[in-house]
């Protein structure tokens, strides 16, 4: 068995990260850290790992060796660690955005600070498969990803891959996401009367997912509206581009056959009858499904291309297992076969 | 015109207060106090009041004497300063649980601490019209109500006041309520991710609200059961009590329908067909409506009476308002016409 | 007392337009038409007007003359009927698609069949106020407004009428609806298990809606995209557009605040802090305002124009009684004055 | 492989059941039947099952013989075609109401018309593990349970089984449900806008699954009292009892851990900080868990106990498998691991 542990378990990627590695049949979790919750059972917080573990919430500072150590922690502390965690594993997954840019200055800009452990940033790899398959299994330092960017990227993929938008157009991606985004800590606006029901804009340009998106696709005029609708888990990513001239509803099933070929995660929806006809996010909670569809307006080439995930499985503690899988040299998919319910 | 001002208006009571003061024909709000809020806009707060009023929120020291002066402050916080308050104004109303037993001892026992001004308590009515219509007309101090123990009253009165229910047998009521209850300052338990999609019971029995409907009703043996669902006003109250022998569903019919009689916002929803055939409170959302409803068990005397109300209108300002007109000679209904919506 | 009927009320702009007339202060509702409920009571069907009129459902043959007709029937009814209806009424306000459009052709080509009365087209005028308040003044026939159309064109209104936007860049607009906008009459995809908690898409571009803001607004280049969310009440539009070249955010501010100073119902949502800082449908729900935010990215010109409306109010019946306002001499305002609930 | 076969797969129960035995590691799935939607893809109903299976619905006189068959169909179907299923497999389980009762007058009593299949009443076993694991293991017919009998049933198991209930005192059960209970067939009732925020008391006594509490748990003086709120999946009953005269908090604890250690699926959720303190349905989606809590008031012998499971899985499918899993001599919990998700 591997074994593996999490730094900051009692959020909700850690949490969720958790889940899926106490029911991983090749991995043992050793330890789970929390401050917070030091002490206390990690099922006190986690209500639904009751009766499936008797881990407790430990010590950061009381850290074994591992395999694999997993960093859960709010952004912009792992970078202040980094040197001490190698040195208690080979391999670690981050699922923070530390070391998600490969440029320092984008870092800075993005995130207004500089990066505390610039060096690091290129020995990490950006931990989404459907990206970077290949290299991901063979690196030892492996950056979660972003869940808002991740369905951006994953809306966009088939199209950049196959070369089909026109890159001098602006890229809109209206993005609509659920409360679990804004993670386990609580604000006056997560106040459940105040969170309730709403349809809030809360950057209508400007989001630091938006720097992934630069970065991976390879795209410059692109823009991220970021909106909250009444969902816990859930992100639906919808990007309109323009295709370039003579590009055809078929040329697009062809690009999005393929990825979802390549991928094991991706699926096309698209139908013409039923009820789920496009993406939704609401089935996929819990799963690791990336849901693609997409729709070309012929007479102006306008594409709109949606992508729908659980942000906190395919958005975060779910590539990052995946990551594991393939660096573990173990099938992609061990692990995250939870196929999301219906109805829910 | 009366003048009235509000002390504690950033809280939910409050705001629902200054919504109804600020449409009312007969009053003009002077000052709303926040010491948290101090010097912003109301409608910063309360962003359903902009464009309609300009006020800001000013100190509770700088207070001016008005006729009316409205309490809405957390609990605890009046019986420190009623002195002072009473010197601004003639007419006090106070929404909190300050002043509305009147038994110093059982304020201790269900509060958990000594009364800071219990000469105090017999000054105030009790301000649920329904119950107290003529002694509030000609009252000075008059004391909010619990929510919880007005849709408990509410549900039980019509009973009670026919004299048709066992008083031995145990009464349980089980009510079910929505989020705004919490008021408008946030815990764990509120962060949207946690509180959305809930059936959470947070108390089994022992409710303070408790202590008002063995008050107001003159029963002793019942029980009120907590349960927060997804819903962010209103609240239910199901009754379950044994009648006394003989007593049959006209007998019920005779007295819910006095009571709609008697209170303008007292209504009997008891429907056999249609999609609302019993009391809810979704559509009750910003209306003073009390809507009864009943079923009688012939074969072994059980009643389950239901009152469905807005926790925040008729369960807090609704109330408060109702008993003001009572207290200035005003028809009881004024500016409380808004008729809730549909659908919601 | 002015009289008015309303043919079509069981439906939910009809239920709509009734709560509003039966509290206007210079309207007398005769009555009210539906052949599926007909001879029941009007609370049997929209529950909130339970204890506030004993209406029963006409029978639509029985109409007898009014000063006001309001038309709520679905799309494609009216057309077959509206020489009929004009014999029984000098004003008529029609809250369907049927006379938005002033062209047939338009007609055909976004409802697929031809329209029945052509020559009533030009008859009517659009009826939003804050497009055409004089015209309507003078009006006998208006037409009501698409509630997606109507958050649109208000987006986009302040930005059309300063000239501040590029017409020849495309122009996407992302609308995101409740669930009351598919009308009262429920399909498979409306059933709660399989509506609660969706982020769904259905309509890419292509929205009959669209019509209205190319013929209101004069632009050609413009797409909807249609997004349900959780939400019973509410529409958020938010328009992607490029500005002029040299155009400034403090253009922009100018550009609103005359919109918002000129429409008693246009609000400016724009703060830098709190919890509600845009423009949020949540908090309209029964109120007539149209609230607008906007946020320019000075680096490249996208301005992103967000308009909240209540699809049920300003985006039908409310726009429609404030039509009624205007055509008898009244206050716009008149009857509309509900400023909508916090929290909600 | 163990083949097994679903008639009626298109429903909510039925496509439950075929998500859990499409991953249950011990079966393979032959045929899902549906006449509504023969030919078309399962995961065309059932869009989480995208990519993981290529099964149409087939014809239900199409089917072919297999070791377990089970019955998904509407009530009242499945007792007229049992002699011909029989032959079709040698073991049945049937999720419907058509086998839960022993006594074809109580059938009758509580569903309104005779029994068409008496004989078979006696066949079947009730199909819950925690009352009857030995007998359903050497059983060949299975009937489903009553997703609101499994949760009263559980919540009052300790208490029956230790004897510490006064059964001469009256049982009240408050049952409140989400809204996948009522099936996937949409109603009036069910459409979005009206059932979205409900606190909707549908039964105040009287529902059929009253008569499987009392069959099964042997108690008379017990009523179930059905309230719907506003959640997909989910139920929780609260059971208020009174006790035997001296016992305590400490014998209550005893009979909830008895019924824990012999029930791998039990768990007692009785917790004095965090927010997830007693049993909660949100974090059972999916799951097969049911979660007991108690309360006692001592002053009165009150005892106040909860009982939340997952009405699609504890209460209807995941008993099912749970019940096939016995009676193939599997562990009990094969396929039926996933932990749920949190948050929710």
């Amino acid at each position: 068995m591997t074994t593996v542990s999490i730094i900051g378990g009692s959020g909700y990627g850690g949490g969720e990260l958790l889940r899926l590695l106490l029911s991983h049949p090749a991995v043992e979790v050793k330890q789970v850290t929390s401050r917070a919750h030091l002490g206390e059972y990690v099922y006190q917080v986690h209500p639904n790992l009751r009766k499936r573990t008797q881990l407790k919430f430990s010590d950061p500072v009381a850290l074994e060796p591992v395999d694999v150590l997993f960093l859960a922690q709010p952004h912009g502390q792992a970078q202040h660690h980094i040197d001490g965690y190698a040195k208690l594993a080979e391999k670690i997954i981050d699922l923070s955005a530390d070391f998600r840019l490969k440029d320092a200055a984008d870092y800075q800009r993005w995130y207004g600070e500089p990066h505390a452990a610039p060096e690091w940033l290129n020995k990490f790899v950006y931990g989404l498969p459907e990206l970077h398959r290949a290299v991901i299994a063979s690196a030892n330092y492996v950056s979660g990803v972003g869940c808002n960017a991740t369905a951006s990227n994953l809306a966009l993929l088939p199209l950049v891959k196959a070369d089909l938008i026109d890159l001098a157009s602006p890229i809109i991606i209206e993005v609509k996401v659920g409360s679990s985004e804004g993670g386990a800590e609580g604000n006056a606006g997560s106040h459940h009367p105040e969170r309730a029901s709403v349809i809030r804009t809360f950057s209508a340009f400007g989001h630091r997912h938006t720097a992934e998106v630069i970065q991976e696709m390879g795209v410059s005029n692109v823009s991220l509206t970021m909106t909250s609708v009444d969902l816990v888990r859930g992100v639906l990513a919808t990007a309109h581009a323009t295709v370039k001239p003579g590009v055809t509803t078929k040329d697009l099933w062809k690009a999005y056959r393929a990825a979802a070929k390549e991928n094991p995660f991706v699926r096309i929806v698209k139908e013409r009858r039923g009820i789920y006809r496009v993406p939704e996010p609401k089935i996929l909670a819990g799963s690791n499904y990336a849901d693609l569809g997409f729709d070309l307006d012929e007479s102006n080439g306008h594409v709109v291309s949606m992508c729908a995930i659980d942000n906190l499985m395919k958005g975060a503690a779910g590539s990052a297992v995946q990551c594991m899988n393939l660096m573990l040299g173990l099938d992609e998919t061990t692990g995250l076969e939870f196929m999301g319910l219906h109805p829910i």
